[in-house]
């Protein structure tokens, strides 16, 4: 089988089963991660002062690197359009963009951290293993428990809009509850159980409310576990169950215990249920 | 069919079904998160000084927009004794009480927040998709859960109490252990693992209790998640469990696609499975 | 059925089946709060400058009456000793003898708050209800969970000690870290996600502990919670397994789509099915 | 049987069976545990003032005699090279080594806590009880949650490094949002809802910002949960579900105390049941 340049390119930088991809795709993290710790250790004001110019100079040329990988893909992907335009295309074009930008704005440095999300390639690299099984197996879990839980949070808010509102009368406007906002800012503090304390209730009603939104919040805490454990304990079950085709009617989804198809009633032969429960094992 | 004025306006104001319905529930919806977020601007000082009279008179526009809203709902419903009682109702009111207030008394307008009760007529939008379904097993979920968890917090509350009171001995009545209200403010700060950090205990025992409560809390934290998760699974379990039985061979435990029985294969009768579906829904 | 006095006062006092045996619970839970509430009020500066003369003397009726119903009891139970020594018993002596002490030395009236668990007697009331299986469904499932998150509570307390001693040497002995135990202070703290902020880390690598230690808080509160939720949910399942008893060897735990007992062999009868089916719904 | 010297001290220091081998390894305990005082009391400022010279002489004849335990262990023991390279053998080592290093450096005295590690040496005493048992449940669990946790934690860490990236420019290299270091560490002190209040978001933008996140980790404490939990049940399901095969029907699914077939009624042979009862527990 022949290949030419343009197919060899691509696999090794957007496959990993090749040896030549992965250690592409390894080489490329190392230089994700050592960018992005040279962009925080700028941002330190001591080694800025002291190391800035090299800092500067390694940022660029990361940048151009990163720049003709971006071009390189560019180039050997087939449908570009929808390459320039998926999650990855625009993650790589933010992760080179902020350099740019420094020609002409100030500032725009730290934005390069945005080069964190291209960490995500991280499991295109696990690409073969386990690893994607369980992605799609949190995701799965996560979307599906994506509805409850934003009805949840609606309902929620619409709690803490109220015990804010009432916590800006009770404490009179002043020491932190200045006005409805900032104690929305105070009431998801507390209800979160974060409670940083700089804005705290001085007030003993305030602080009776205080306490009421601390129990919500540690009662409420349950309901997004709650539903996702439910979703992922649902995820595991509807995997684990019998995946065996019926002969007849070639349909899946029987139970372990099921004699007959559930679809079509035809009776499981004896040496379809033998392997069937060799497997299951 | 022939259709009346009041019918066709208790359609679009109370129901959702038809697209005129449809609108106006949304164009409320945007209009009581205007409100909403006018109240809050209000209550930023800097914003009062300046805006504060374009504010107030956008605040009497929505009132008596939602004013004439509610006495719409209040003549083309029928049980108008159970309207004005029901919770809706009542928000309803709540929603435009404030502002007529504030002509006698002052200091009432952030009460005005009580309209983000009405934001829970989102649902209402919805009403058709399959977010109701999951409001009412979450609720069910949580009704189920209740009994339980105020046992717990019961529990929870006493010992609350008496370690708050015993801080209150420890701590000698001061830095801010100054009475037992206080200690209990204190306590529930930190079982919940708010801990804002306004009031900490400063001697060795204290801390020791401190301690002691705030491991309490992590472990208890988990009593409300385990039994709403259960409740949740179990809730779901019934919901999938399929209570009706073969025909032929009296077994249960069908799946709710299955169209013969599992064990005996007899094919299920499809008013059988009519009346199976519809009571599932 | 002659009953004499000794056996009728043991009904009201012990027991809450009788109409007078509630009407004693209610009014002794009433009696209970509303000393526990002058106990909170005179722990108020403000107040107790003012009313404490009034709080003393309500104090000395309740510790009166409580030491009437104590002696009552004492007379009209069987066994003495064990009702002495039972914890409910010592409860009771714990909620009067603070009073007395106060004749001798100060401040001991704090310890009133002891009787905070007299309100546990609540449950007694609730004795014929449903509340006794939930809580002893919780209790079960609590008891039960005991050794594991024990042994779990165990490896995080070495945790904790050792990040607790590394702190001590890394923010050198100093801003609060002052000495190990002050750390292990901190790191429970910490680790349990309350974070006061009265000791907080200040050199970069102290940050980079805090942080490690508040992520593995974050990941280690899952466990206790899967500990519990598991717990719950076997309890609810052997719960509701299938009570009903083989006719030949009369034992029970069957599953609900058994034919034959599991013990014996014997088959089931249709009509001990049926009604078993019948029940289980 | 004849057993030599060597064999009955490898019995009392490293098996817990025989009587001298629990009394001598309650004694371990209660030397680590005094030992581990001894240095917490130490660090203690006032007290290392005036009982210093005693805790150093105290902490040297702890050291002298694990040093001696460790020479015995190390003679008695079969494959020295393991157990010197083994877990706990590093960790006895360290237990000793930083009092001798205090006769060249100073300093090193609170490394001694790394004796804590010993203190794991509690489960060997309860090597015959139901501990083991618990800690191989919950050891599996979370080991085969570590990657489904692991995959999470890093999605949640790419989020924290541009959510504290954000934060650098809003708060505009201010009050504590001096670096991106520093950000991130505020960033995870918020997402795991520690909230030490040392750093808080002082500009509006940068309040919402900090709500969003509290609000992530709100959300996110439930995946770790809901991963932990499932694998929980799985892992007590497995151990629960009978796996072996019924001679006559060849239909598996029976409890582990049961004695006849609950599908045919066939009974279980003896050796049969034996092999199967020996290898569940």
């Amino acid at each position: 089988m022949k290949q030419n340049l343009r197919q060899q390119i691509h696999e090794i930088v957007f496959e990993s089963e090749s040896r030549a991809g992965k250690i592409f795709d390894i080489a490329l993290l190392i230089m994700i991660l050592s960018s992005i710790v040279v962009v925080m250790l700028d941002s330190v004001h001591g080694l800025h002062l002291k190391y800035g110019k090299i800092y500067h100079q390694i940022e660029w040329v990361f940048t151009i690197l990163f720049s003709i990988e971006y071009f390189i893909r560019l180039i050997v992907v087939r449908r570009k359009r929808k390459f320039v335009f998926s999650f990855l295309g625009i993650v790589d074009l933010l992760a080179i963009l902020p350099t740019y930008f420094t020609l002409i704005l100030s500032g725009t440095q730290p934005l390069l951290v945005m080069r964190a999300l291209r960490l995500l390639r991280i499991f295109r690299i696990f690409r073969l293993s386990h690893f994607l099984v369980d992605i799609r197996f949190l995701s799965g879990a996560l979307l599906s428990s994506f509805r409850k839980i934003g009805i949840f949070f609606l309902f929620a808010l619409v709690l803490v809009i109220i015990l804010a509102s009432i916590m800006y009368l009770v404490e009179n406007h002043e020491h932190g509850f200045n006005n409805i906002p900032q104690c929305i800012y105070w009431a998801i503090t507390t209800i979160t159980t974060v409670g940083y304390g700089d804005v705290v209730p001085i007030t003993p009603l305030g602080k009776i409310i205080a306490n009421i939104l601390m129990l919500i919040g540690f009662a409420i805490i349950a309901v997004p576990t709650g539903i996702i454990t439910t979703e992922m304990a649902m995820a595991l079950k509807s995997r684990d169950a019998g995946h065996e085709v019926c002969r007849s009617c070639e349909r899946r989804g029987h139970d372990h215990d099921a004699v007959h198809c559930k679809f079509c009633g035809s009776k499981f032969q004896d040496e379809h249920l033998e392997s069937y429960r060799g497997k299951s094992d």
